[in-house]
């Protein structure tokens, strides 16, 4: 039988996530952290909201996965987010000594890939995962907002 | 005469938040955000008591400046930190758009100078402040740390 909690199936939480982002006039991006197939932690960008530029999904995210395990480390976690991790959320993802980061569409220009971010090497990162329609709810971000203003 | 509000004036201010720190028990970094020679923001590394790796210093002073003034960016801001910036706390900076960036100790391992994070080009950064008191705190830590184990 096929495992029903694959990559597929929480990347689509992260992007329901994403999705609440997008109705509240933020950037979508949305995430969740997972153990032993259990979601423990679920967040969306809210850096317009809160007036915050560290209120990235990851960051609210990684928070809330601790404060849920009453540790600050996050080994045995995956972390599902619809895009590419910045600077900023690699780097805390580095102290979170995290086991798995998943993402879903590339950042080319600010993500930690190019600007060669360093993780904890007890950390894999995969991306890819439906990276389409990540993407796909990006592009319809930047859309509506250049026909708005 | 001589301007009172320098930057060893100010780097004395996060020096006592990074006291703070060292007295909860916390590695000893603190900071504050300066904006026309007036602090908008203090903080010192709490990762320890909240149980969390996002919590340095820098963090929850960019946090803070911003809910002052009302706005994500910190333009004309300065940050005043014991030590050099890791990656996220700088991916933070890059973030925030920030004017200056002024460190105490440098941190050859974990510091975003040797790690190469980008910072954002209207962003100064200079360090070397006080330099010795900052890094004599972090040693007595470390040194009491290793005693207590």
């Amino acid at each position: 039988m096929e495992n029903p909690f694959d990559d597929t199936y929480f990347m689509k939480r992260a992007l329901q996530e994403a999705e609440l982002a997008f109705d509240k006039g933020e950037i979508p991006v949305g995430a969740v952290v997972v153990i032993d197939n259990r979601i423990i932690a679920r967040g969306h960008n809210l850096t317009e909201t809160l007036n915050d530029v560290t209120a990235h999904a990851e960051m609210q995210t990684i928070t809330a996965a601790a404060n849920f395990l009453g540790g600050k480390y996050l080994q045995n976690c995956t972390l599902y987010v619809t895009l590419e991790p910045c600077q900023m959320c690699a780097g805390a993802l580095y102290w979170s000594q995290i086991s798995n980061i998943v993402y879903g569409a590339r950042d080319e220009q600010r993500g930690c890939i190019n600007l060669k971010t360093k993780l904890h090497p007890k950390t894999k990162m995969k991306g890819g995962v439906l990276e389409t329609e990540a993407s796909t709810l990006m592009k319809r971000f930047f859309i509506e907002k250049r026909n708005l203003n």
